[in-house]
């Protein structure tokens, strides 16, 4: 048995489950030691020694998963929505009895807009002015984006505390729509486009300059290096961590 | 005397008229001959050989300085507004005497915008979607800029004409104004933000490519290469030629 | 049988070949026949009453498939590579006694690419400047890309042919290669990152303003609307046409 | 007298002292009591009760100003260039007898290039792939500038400490130039062109998405917002800071 990290993962047989299997055995680091999906038993990880299992499954069954592997001593990397704070508590509860082993449960784990919205927090307060525009696929459903109206709500929430100046604007004539949406007084730009898939741009101005902060998803796998992250840092974290930023050294 | 082509300019000692002198003197093939103003008599012009004259005054004297300009055969690049078709069909009449006078008048000499708008007609047809991002500096009155929405008219007509289908677009829940305005079916998004000053990116995309056309303004001066380029075409255009793409090998 | 446009792909079971048989199925106007790959008969695309066959095989092949082609009065759509001047001699010898037939012959399907490079070349003479940036995935093995060296060559002639001054540029200390590659007196850069699919960039500068034409890749099929262009246009235009600009209004 | 902080400025004749004067008095909280440049008397800034002192002056009179300063109780935030360890020790021993009084002695003014820098370095571990493209004027004599330079510097660090494995580069062949300077590793590239100002993007890619931070000076007066923010942090902050970032909370 080679020194490489043995990780297994939960919801195999998905897409998403897919593209993280293939990210954990192209890993020099780690090795994918086996993958559970609907109607396979959980000793597998066990059997297989095990050490990190990622769950990319569904509200219904991950609560029993984590109860599993909290069980066993296995750490849970965890992508599986429908967390409330009931849930997380429930978590928090099994894992006081099993101090060594840790779970991270995140929203999201592509890295690149965890650090926009993080570094777009920071940014905020030395800044006259921010905008956001997020431009997508034609095929998405909703206007902002999720991520977007995160983004612009932690904007807002960093120039309150900071004790910001409302943004000049001077619009006085105009069509309806042209200044986007306001979100906390943060206006909010859609773009939907043929041949997009999911990218956005925080901008940021004051006298003489502009920061900009572009994201750009190209693929629909750009979720594994964050999870890998998760799997790598998990160890060095027993416990509850909700959010991988938890795990970046921001 | 040189061989250099002798300028002069009329409104000479506005922020414009001045950078347009200081435009003519910097430029290797232009001599600037004299520069007239409130008060001053054309006839400098005549006195000074000029052969071409940049007129950026106001609609109350500009139909005055071409009688002048054309009855003493010299050239006219003009950006005054005010143009009617009324005033258009006069300026031709007085043309109609003097066959070998040139007069240019250009609502727009930044060669960039006028590119801008020029392309993105040529791509329109070619693309499934097509929509406009302008940014301007916060002090702007209007949204979206005037140019945004001549460019948004531009795409819409060079659709219809290609029989284009409608753009894919599946939005069915957001907030106000996050899809832009709409401006003959094109979506329009206007950012103010302090450190701009005038940007306007028109976007392309069909399937797996997008085509961007960005137009940055970085200071006030964008205009002067456009008036450069008028003055030294006109002695070649003899007549009335309405817009700076008529001068253009597009 | 619909009133669409019947249309055959030759290479169809490669990854490009499936690309197009879907596309072909999804477009509203066109319905696919028949697909042919080795081993299989030409025939079939005479049983199936195909009107225009896309051609993305091998230059080992292609020329017998056109010959079949053009003697059965089918029109083809070429991606195939390896066009020496004597073939396309060839081929224009077999369409004269087929008037009525039409070839296309593309090197490049990409239309963001094609107008991009269009463009370039109309945008050259009235900027002071002009670069290059693309930017690829890491797994590239040619810096620059064959794009952007065609992109800064054309350029050049453009510049050449309108007598343009050389561009300012007062570089005169820093580090090897900081400046790019020269491509006949156009810098090129190319920047290799993860993540990344095929982008370029071609930035122009004058006084005060900037244009740049931006061509984003996002996936491997980005070819087909140029190809479905193809296909639509190929009845209108028989003999043999090289470059899919050839059908373009530009 | 209101309650707005007093701040005056040295060297208040020059280009860079003006706009700090103007900044000064456009601000709602500082109020500009008087300025001084060579052959001015020093005892001014004691007479008017000013608090801070902005310093934009020369190497060889600015260790005698912060003496005169800080004897005085005076704060002063610097922008002189010239400080070696040994003129900063000097300063520290001055302020060792006058514990109330700050000075802040910075390089760079501009927020945005601050905030790039520091994001870059924030974001370097987390990614395969890391390019920097600076984009200036073609008057400028250094490529690449010594912002780019040093943002790969830190980029290097960042991955080194974190032990980052070597990026991904398949290059094998191409032109002299293509891939930009090597600086520790990291790939600069600098573009010239006319009608820029400056301009610096910092590239991050991993598998399937990319991270852009763009900083974009568009005038000179940009360092302007970064001088009021060390004339308000001055107060809270005595003793020697060296760089603006030790004022933020980054």
């Amino acid at each position: 048995m080679s020194d490489a990290l043995r990780v297994g993962v939960l919801g195999s047989r998905g897409k998403v489950g897919q593209a993280i299997v293939e990210g954990v055995q192209a890993a020099p680091d780690t090795d994918f030691t086996v993958g559970v999906d609907k109607g396979d038993a959980l000793d597998a990880f066990v059997d297989s020694q095990t050490r990190v299992v990622v769950d990319f499954t569904h509200p219904d069954v991950v609560m029993d998963n984590l109860k599993f592997l909290i069980d066993h001593g296995i750490h849970a990397v965890v992508g599986t929505t429908g967390f409330t704070q009931e849930r997380l508590d429930q978590v928090s509860e099994w894992l006081s009895v099993a101090p060594e082993v840790g779970v991270l449960i995140a929203p999201n784990f592509a890295i690149g807009a965890i650090l926009s919205m993080h570094f777009a927090q920071k940014a905020a307060p030395y800044f006259d002015s921010a905008e956001v525009v997020e431009l997508h696929h034609p095929y998405k459903a909703d206007a902002p984006s999720g991520t977007a109206g995160r983004t612009a709500k932690l904007i807002a929430e960093a120039r309150a505390e900071a004790g910001s100046a409302p943004m000049p604007d001077a619009t006085s004539t105009g069509l309806d729509g042209a200044r986007g949406a306001d979100v906390d007084g943060v206006r909010v730009h859609s773009v939907r486009l043929a041949g997009l898939v999911a990218h956005q741009e925080v901008l940021f101005g004051t006298q003489g300059e502009t920061l900009t902060i572009r994201h750009d998803s190209l693929d629909r796998t750009s979720f594994v290096p964050g999870v890998l992250l998760g799997v790598r840092e998990i160890g060095a974290h027993p416990g509850l961590t909700v959010g991988l930023d938890g795990f970046m050294d921001l």
